[in-house]
This record gives structure tokens, sequence and C-alpha cells, in this order.
């Protein structure tokens, strides 16, 4: 590590996440904990198998374009569970809140994390409420754990990867992270882009029952965005994945918010978003599946794995270039989830 | 409620803390969630039960004479799931990091963790780390959720408490508040108090399994402390309970700093104690159970259940008197969990 302090960075999912993941956080807790690059735990129960995620959240602002942290919170953990190939089974909710809170903006935060739940067909069983003093927080931060139960016996992570495959993705890439940014004061950015916050696990369940093997890998570029999570997958895989610029989706407002600020789309945050990594002979159909859903009208196929064994992800541009993509360095948008 | 914005009081574990649960967010989530008053909540699974329990830590100062934030959130966790009879089987973590801390500090904390998760006997499974920027957040705050399995069929709720049961308790009480308190700049209060901060799933496995369904009611008196929490079992049981002032174990250190700021050590937290509502005739022998273990050799019994229906809760004084113990009121001291 370069730094002695924490960095804004080593919260950004990217780089300096994986640094602090790799050389601070896992050594020290050494053979009590092992990193699970994947976003869901699976963890064996009987001979049966569980998934477990958690994630906490603090995004600045509490309330945006398309959503709050309140549905923002379940979403993302629905998510985690779904990319592992989970149903949900149960949540958890733990608060930290500022005191001098608003319990008009709590109740407005906790009926989304309602609704939300009810959408995806989760429960949440468990709580906590903690209250520290004003300035010692900023308003609301969300932990949601979730555990999960697998209807298949199905193993997607992120290694599954193979020369060949296809790599889809279910819509625009970048709503979320730019609908929050346009949403922070005294940017000056008006517009008219909504997060694409939304339960991932009809879809996912949907694309697992109706094509099963044919799935490899399934991964939501949530902090970092698709470039970063590719690249996990690249890695952790042992492949490169080659992209085409082109067949990218991304809403014309998105890009041109992207422009002004000098942000790259491919780096910023989905909250919607599942990048699957699928057999190419099925990619159509999985195609067509994903485009049945609400979650997924917007569905493209958007590069193909082109390679083994040297975990690299390119991108093929629009005027038929090759250029290396990297991973998130540093914080691009902090508290965007 | 009285108040529109959040008071510290909600964070305290006593009458605020409920109000704020029973008005605000058990009827904002409805039905997709209901209120478990116990520790841990057990969920069915293929006609299974597992246990899952979720707590935030934001305690101050993060370092304290006997632990600090990183050890406290193992052990909380694993005692929730232990007092709802069951042994831990994956915890996840969640940080959230404020800008600036050192690594060294946070090495500290995780090396804690890994210390008291290995103690325990548990394993870390998932987690998650956000960085929030400079004076947005103090420190470090940890969210740890855990799932338990029940290695036996007893069910053990706060509502088990029968007329004639024994009330337990494994040891000092008040330890844990103080320790925090004392260690607090700028109050000048000297002391050796250390924090009772401790994993009990060895022992209360030991009790379920030496004694079975003598065992009525477990619960953990953290925030709001032994009052509170007895408050709350004599309203889920719809019992009485009465204590006997004297055969309460209270450190003399503790007990003279309690003195000396006007506060009760009834009231004041702690992080490795435990109350235990078990049948008369199997009072004696759960004692000597509960003196066999490290983290119960001060062991007492210390009340009764004198009534039924009621709810309420009093104490026997020293020269005789008989007072009403309520629940925690506003809040004591905020943040010493």
């Amino acid at each position: 590590m370069k730094s002695d302090i924490i960095l804004l960075g080593h919260g950004s999912g990217g780089t300096l996440s994986h640094q602090l993941l790799d050389e601070i956080i896992i050594p020290a807790l050494s053979d009590v904990a092992q990193r699970d690059q994947n976003d869901s735990a699976v963890i064996d129960y009987k001979g049966d198998r569980l998934a477990y995620t958690t994630d906490s959240y603090v995004v600045d602002p509490l309330f945006f374009p398309g959503g709050n942290i309140g549905d923002l919170a379940i979403n993302g953990t629905v998510n985690d569970l779904a990319m592992a190939g989970a149903r949900p089974l149960a949540l958890s909710v733990g608060l930290i809140l500022e005191e001098g809170l608003p319990l008009e903006e709590l109740k407005t935060i906790l009926t989304s994390m309602r609704n939300a739940a009810e959408h995806a067909g989760v429960r949440i069983v468990t709580g906590d409420t903690k209250v520290v003093p004003r300035g010692k927080a900023d308003k609301v931060f969300i932990n949601t754990s979730g555990i999960g139960v697998f209807d298949h016996p199905l193993d997607i992570r992120g290694s599954g990867a193979r020369l060949g495959d296809k790599v889809l993705i279910n819509g625009t890439v970048g709503n979320h992270g730019m609908a929050v940014l346009a949403s922070r004061e005294g940017l000056g950015l008006q517009s008219d882009i909504c997060s694409d916050s939304a339960s991932l696990g009809a879809l996912t369940a949907d694309l697992l029952k109706t094509h099963g093997e044919a799935v490899h890998v399934l991964r939501d570029p949530t902090r970092g965005g698709v470039a970063t999570t590719l690249k996990e997958i690249a890695r952790q895989s042992k492949a490169d994945i080659t992209l085409t610029e082109p067949q990218i989706p991304v809403d014309e407002a998105v890009g041109s918010a992207c422009a002004i600020l000098g942000l790259d789309p491919l780096f910023v945050a989905n909250e919607g978003k599942m990048l699957a990594v699928v057999a190419a002979e099925a990619a159509e159909g999985i195609l067509q599946t994903m485009r049945s859903h609400p979650e997924g009208h917007q569905a493209a196929i958007i590069g193909e794995v082109s390679g083994q064994s040297s975990g690299k992800v390119f991108m093929r541009t629009a005027i038929g270039g090759l250029r290396a993509i990297e991973m998130l360095a540093g914080e691009q948008l902090p508290r965007i989830c």
C-alpha cells in the first residue's frame, strides 16, 4: 500500500479497493476469512448450499431520480444473491442514523425498502438501529445482508468464462452513477437521467431456468462499472474479453453528461444491470429471454471471450481500433451507492 | 412519537428505541417485516431452522480496556445467535471507513475480529467495504450479521419465562459500559474497569446440552442493561420478575464509578453477559455449569419470576423495600456499542 491512511479511492470498487482487500483486510483476518471474489459467498449447510452476502449503502444524496438509499439497499443485496444464481430467502437491515434526521425522511426510505422487498419477494426478518450524534455520520447509512437458496444445481461463478463465450448486458450502462451525480447540489448538471436501480431476481431466475448450463457467469457491474467488473471476470476466468464499442447501449443523456464531466460510462456504477457470459450458441436465445423482461428490454450482446489465460479486457472501437481496458484506478465518483 | 427528528435516545435500546421500532420502522416496512422481539430471527429452511441476526457497531472510542470495536462486533453477533440457542455457522462483515483512518488502526481492529472469530469457532465468509469523506462518519462503523444453526430441537425465546422460574446472570453487571465511558477523553475518570466483551457461544451450548428444557429464556443484556432486558422478557412472557438487590454481582470499581456519575449499573450495557430464566429445580445445577466456564465464574441467581400477566420488574432492596424497575428512558450512554 502506498498510503498509510484510508483514501476515498479505497471505496471505489477499483484497483485501490482490491489492494485494500488483498493487502490489508484478508491478511489480517487470516484463516477465519477467505476472499470470495464473487458477489455472494456460497456456504455448505448439511450437504446443501446457501448464498450469503452483505453490503453497506452510503449514497449521497439519499434521494435521487429513480430511487433512494432504501430501495438501493434492498435491490443491491437481492442482486448479489441473484448473481450467484440464488433466490433471496431473507434479508437483514442495519440502520445507522444521524441525530437530527427528520422522521419523515426515514419513513420515506423505509417505505421504499418495503416496496422493493415486496417486489423482489423477500422478507426482512431481522434488524438493528444505531444512532450517532450530529456530525458523526451523514444522515443515514444502511447495511443489508441476505441469505439465498438454490432452486437448481448450477454453480455460477466469476471463473466460468470460456473461450468463444458471448458477453451480454441487460440494458444501458452508467445510469445510476450519473443520476446520483446529477442530483448532487452545486454541480449545475440539469438532466432527466434516472437511476436503473432494480431487482434482477426474476430475470436471473428465468435465465437459469430456461438456459441452465449455457449461463456461465453472472455479475452486476456496480461500483467500478462494466469495465472493472469485466476485468474481475477476465482475471477470475483467466480469459481475455473483447468488447465491441458500438454495441454497448448508452442513453444519450448519460453519454452527454459523461462527455461534459470527462467520465467514461464504462466505469460508472449501475444498480439494475447484469453482465452475463454465456455459451455462444445460446446467446441469441438468452438475449431474447432478457428482452422479455422489463429489466432487460434494452439487452445487447456487447462482446466475447476472445482469448485465454491473460485476464485482459479490450475494446474494439467504432473505427476499428483495439484498446486495453483497465480496472478503475482511484475514485471516480465517491458515495455512489 | 413526540419528536419529528431522530434523537440520540432512539439508539439507547430503551423506551425511545422501542417507540421508534413500533411506531415508525415496523409500520413502514409493513408486511415485508415482522418485529421479532428476540436477539435473532428464526427462519424456516426446508423444514429446518436457521437463526439470523444483524448488528451495527458505532462504539466511541474504538479502543477501550478489554477490547475494541472489532472483537465487540464479532462477539455481539455471535452472542445474539447464542441467545437463540444457535451455533454460529457464518458471519458477514460490512465496514464503513472514514477517509483518513490510519491503516494501522484498521489492521489492529481486523486482527481483533480474526481472534474473536477464531475463539468463537466461526468463519467470516463475506464482506463489504465503503469509504466516506472526512467528517461524514466517525473513523469506523462495523456491521456484522450472522447465520446460526441448531444442534437441538429446543426453542429458546423471550416469551418462555414461567411463574417460579429463577433468573441467573453469568457475572458482574455494567463493566462494558463503564469501561467505554471511562476511556472517553475529558471525563477525568481514572479506573481499571475492563469491558466484559466475550463470546458466550460455548457457555450457552453447554447449558443447553446439559440442562436442555430447563432453560426457558436466554438473553444478553446489552444496550439498556439488565433492567431493560428483563423488562423485555417480562413483557414478552407476560410475567413479573423480582430481583434481589444484594445478589446482583457488581464490581467495586463499576459501582464506585456509577455512584460518582449518578448511573445505575442495572441500566449500563454489558457485552459478555447473559440472563437465563430457568426452571427453579434446575437453577442450582445451571449455576454450577455457568461457574465452570471462564465467562461464568461469577454467575449468580439474582431473582425469580414472581407473578403472571403484568410484565413488571421489581427490585427487592438490601433493606427489604420493593421498587419497580422501568425500561431505560432516553439515552444514558450514547455509542456504547
